[in-house]
């Protein structure tokens, strides 16, 4: 059984989604967003960086949230989860990587400096850069998805609950509604799916 | 034969660290940072975020450090990328995505903020608070690596070379100085590997 740590609309959110989707057996404490717990020596030795999420796996402590989706997929043998001799292993490790790294960096600083950080140390000139780098992503996003269902190979996978955050993220933050409609499409296809409803609810 | 598009100092210098470790064949394309070929056509059918790096496996055209590192060390059936059956398999995916997601996430914003973007377009107030988050990170990592010398089991692993590069920038952008003694040495370790040598100076 694993446990997981999770706030409301952080990154764990990929990993409910992922154990969601296969059907995993889970606990969810759901912690407050930099709260005492997050702050405190007990859970920054499940995590150093005191950020959600972290999972614990009997006597393993996971941190990062793409590492644990690579992780729960590749334990439950999930075909969510493309291995070096599928013919999607690149496009699943590339698009994966992707939706943390590029995604939803841009939109994180976003998030930090236009909610999370008290108003005297927002920097408005780091949101403005980051709006203009998120919109040509998303038009690269969008680009990729011409003809495609799905960012790696004709199935969903892993790689799509990577940057389907970073669309959660962007509709949280607002930003979302100037993407092409290809990306739209995509995105209420993720939307539509169960585990995700699931995960968004937790 | 792979093809590497490399700039000096960018996330593309851990690709070549990895394949200078495994010794594998490679032809190096070195491009001017957010140059006219970054800009291209040409090279957004194999990026299409126009970053590096990327790279060419035949008809295969790969972006992400992180993803290319697991592709060749995986391709290669590398030693430094421990798999699901592997003891350290946990601990070198979250220290792989921590090295990026985390470590290089505040540095990515000082090296945007106090040198990349043109100066009218430049935070302070974002360079300030990502070096606050930088040096909290550092200590998380020095922590980490007591009792240890690499920070995904007992022998070096891809995850070093993810993590290291965050130390390269770090360096690059001169705030590695206040970090703790333990993360000086393992730094050093990383500096004396004769891969990482030849990669830094291609």
């Amino acid at each position: 059984m694993y446990v997981v740590y999770h706030c409301r609309h952080a990154r764990s959110l990929r990993v409910v989604w992922a154990l969601e989707e296969i059907g995993a057996d889970y606990e969810l404490q759901v912690l407050d967003f930099q709260g005492a717990v997050m702050q405190s020596t007990d859970y920054r030795a499940i995590n150093p960086f005191g950020s959600v999420p972290a999972l614990r796996d009997g006597d393993h402590a996971l941190f990062e949230s793409g590492a644990i989706v690579d992780y729960v997929l590749a334990r439950a043998g999930s075909g969510l989860r493309p291995g070096p001799q599928d013919a999607d292993f690149a496009d699943y490790l590339m698009w994966s990587h992707a939706g943390e790294a590029t995604l939803t960096a841009p939109l994180a600083v976003i998030a930090r400096h236009a909610m999370i950080l008290p108003p005297d140390r927002r920097a408005p000139l780091a949101v403005a850069d980051a709006h203009e780098r998120w919109t040509q992503y998303a038009d690269a996003l969008a680009g990729r998805l011409a003809g495609r269902d799905f960012v790696a190979g004709p199935r969903f996978t892993g790689a799509d609950i990577m940057v389907g955050y970073a669309l959660h993220l962007a509709e949280v933050l607002d930003v979302v509604g100037a993407a092409p409609p290809r990306l739209h499409a995509y995105w209420r296809r993720l939307r539509e799916r169960p585990a995700y409803g699931r995960a968004a609810a937790a």
